[in-house]
């Protein structure tokens, strides 16, 4: 069939009449035959399946990342791309431990909620922690009670992300600071420990992790997520009850930082090898659930692109590059490391993109660039909305590839419907049923295409 | 918080230094207004929890549609419109009855297979329907093959929905003719019996169901459609034992037809009580499932905009009507008596709109209406592009609607997401679990807004 469909390209490139339709034609026939082989056979999903159930989650650090490396060189191997390997990136190791709970006593009764770390707490030193509750929206609520109302108490941000702001993407960067630097301030004012409302859209028993920042020169508090449905029930308690006296433990610990790695293919360029296009997301995930969304699936669909290229035998112009950077979830290093290297070596960038807004179905690419090469890009929407990638927007591209920005290259971040992202993101919710093998298909086409646009068309 | 909220419109409003600035400000913010209600306040999830859990599937004909036309009428009656009432329809009632089954020998060994009666099938008269299987992909391949070898045979349909087809509703389309004429084009050749691959885009267990239309001058074969595992599994099978027998039993049997009703709940214009403006969906199911996506979510999303307007006090210029049709899966007899309805009374309808592509992430809308009026409505874009309403296509509105099409009349359809839609239509799958909630309230803010709109602007 794929052969058939090659000749199909070839009669419809030279029915052509001039130059300029011929060009359009014979992208239009490329980006086809890209869609079509990504869409018939496509192996993005059973990759995922692995990663997510032979290896499942996978914090930088872990001995499981250890293997998801191994798994993401030799998965590489197997589509025979002119190099795969390593490049050495020194991460932090920290782990939750074997053993995490909560629960509040009210009215005699005990009731149990569901809870994890955030990633980089600290544990609760062998024992439970046991202290009244001060709850609070904000971070001037906590301001306003001060020192008075907070000492010895457990500050509980019970702040939902807010559904009116259309893009969850906002949404969560709004609700942001209050896991980064809640446990901090709650510290700040003398608090012994912190919890807050995990930051997700859905109303359910999945509480979320996610990294914090610890203030150096404030004490560190032991700092975890509640489920959606288990912060109202505890905000409900309270309510009825301010003096109620909310028990949790923690078993987290940090660990001396130790190596790990960035994995990359390459298909070398064959007019301008040494001026690179590159795609990726992060391997690392936070350590519950099984990072499908969060970013298995911006991995294989990375893997899938060089598969795809091969599989319909496209030579580049340009050295194509998957990076499937490490570390992404707890400070970057992945990201920041490939950048050094690329820098110190003086390898050209031309563009990066970045998947990593879950397995969803796309809608086209977000942007980081110059007006001129996002006025390029915008002209090339006509070959692309057939494939229902209808925007291209300013702003946002991906945290692995920000580094890399230096006012010439273009970082891109794969544009998808974001409305379900935060129901799996950092919970034990985000696993490989949640992910559809059609939307993650879609993903690589457009991936794919857009490697192929850049390729052919450059960003200058 | 919904009165500061107001509050703040009215001085959104008041600052606007013109009258055409004014107006779009105006607008933008009477929007604004809608979806922070609708994303605040939405009742429509816990709706389509009862109609899905309380009364379940409700194929028309049959009590427990019944039991959703009365619950239709009174949650209407629970928002206070301005009227609710029933108009009588005609509906035919067919039943599955109560026990259906698949099963093939090879090699001595029994193999069952997940299947479904077709909607409006014959049953096997109260035994086992056994015989050797014919497998093809198309019509073409089944009148090749001709008499000689299809006669006393089960015609078996094998062939798998387009995955390279962008837009699922296009690939449905192409494979819909099976279900729809593959038992009498079976029945030409002489066979006893018809069985077709689920016209589903996933890989799974899940049969899926509906109509099928019986050419009166050929015999009525009993026709039931395969999970698309099973499929696979059975053509495997025969490539490796062409002479294998596929046995099958059906119970369903079809019955006189009967009286239900479209529900009708609307809010009267204060300029124009005359002229109407509708929004609907479907609230019959097929038989299996829960009928969630298809299409309790446009019926919910359809009442959540007679609540939502009354909830902000909106007072339209025309006349708004809810109307959940009776009956599209089989026959289209709600939309079929609505438009005659409408046609004898002379009621002027200037807009209809119609949900039915499931609860998923809104993105515009499809359109059936003149060239001056699809320009009109694109030039309402900047107003919904906050929303990521950013699509207005040209071409399908829905099944209910489109028997009042009449020249004048603006057509629209809800145009969502569609890549998971046919993972879940017509099957088992079709449960309320597999709406997200934030998904279905943004179709309804979505269907608010243009209700909202056009009441405002008109369509001339």
């Amino acid at each position: 069939m794929k052969y058939f469909f090659t000749l199909l390209i070839f009669i419809s490139i030279t029915a052509s009449s001039n130059a300029q339709q011929q060009t359009a034609s014979s992208d239009s026939a490329m980006i086809a035959s890209i869609y079509y082989e990504v869409m018939n056979n496509s192996e993005a999903h059973e990759n995922l399946r692995y990663l997510c159930k032979e290896i499942g989650h996978r914090l930088a650090g872990s001995e499981s990342a250890d293997q998801a490396i191994a798994w993401g060189k030799r998965t590489l191997e197997a589509y025979k791309p002119d190099n795969v390997f390593l490049m050495p990136v020194e991460v932090p190791h920290w782990s939750r431990g074997k053993m995490e709970y909560g629960f509040f006593e009210s009215n005699g009764k005990r009731e149990s909620v569901a809870l994890t770390a955030l990633g980089g707490s600290v544990g609760t030193e062998g024992k439970e922690l046991t202290a009244g509750v001060v709850m609070v929206k904000s971070f001037d609520e906590l301001k306003a009670l001060g020192e008075e109302k907070v000492k010895g108490k457990i500050v509980f941000f019970n702040k939902a992300m807010d559904p009116f702001l259309i893009n969850t993407g906002a949404a969560y960067g709004n609700a942001y600071p209050i896991r980064g630097k809640g446990p901090s301030e709650a510290a700040r004012y003398g608090a012994v420990g912190c919890i807050i409302r995990s930051l997700t859209m859905a109303d359910d028993k999945y509480p979320h992790t996610g990294g914090t920042q610890y203030n150096d020169s404030l004490p560190r508090v032991p700092a975890a997520a509640l489920s959606s449905i288990d912060a109202q029930v505890l905000a409900d308690a309270i309510r009825s009850n301010p003096d109620l006296k909310f028990t949790y433990y923690l078993s987290a610990e940090a660990y001396k930082r130790r190596e790990q790695a960035n994995v990359i293919g390459e298909i070398k360029g064959t007019e301008f090898p040494d001026e690179y296009i590159i795609v990726g997301g992060h391997l690392d995930s936070w350590d519950i659930g099984e990072g499908a969304h969060d970013d298995g699936t911006g991995i294989v669909q990375s893997i899938e692109v060089i598969r795809a290229l091969k599989a319909i035998g496209y030579k580049p112009k340009h050295t194509i590059r998957a990076v499937l950077f490490i570390n992404e979830e707890f400070g970057n290093d992945g990201g920041e490391t490939y950048a050094r290297v690329v820098k110190e070596k003086g390898l050209k960038h031309i563009a990066a993109i970045e998947s990593d807004g879950g397995g969803f179905s796309p809608q086209g690419f977000n942007t980081d660039m110059t007006d001129e090469q996002y006025e390029k890009v915008k002209s090339w929407l006509p070959l692309m909305e057939p494939y229902n990638l209808t925007r291209i927007r300013r702003g946002g591209s991906g945290v692995d590839i920000a580094p890399l920005k230096n006012g010439t290259i273009g970082l891109f971040g794969l544009m998808v419907d974001g409305n379900r992202y935060f129901d799996f993101h950092h919970s034990n919710n985000d696993i490989f049923e949640n992910v559809n093998k059609r939307e993650l298909d879609l993903g690589a086409g457009a991936l794919t295409t857009l490697i192929y646009l850049i390729d052919q068309k450059g960003l200058e």
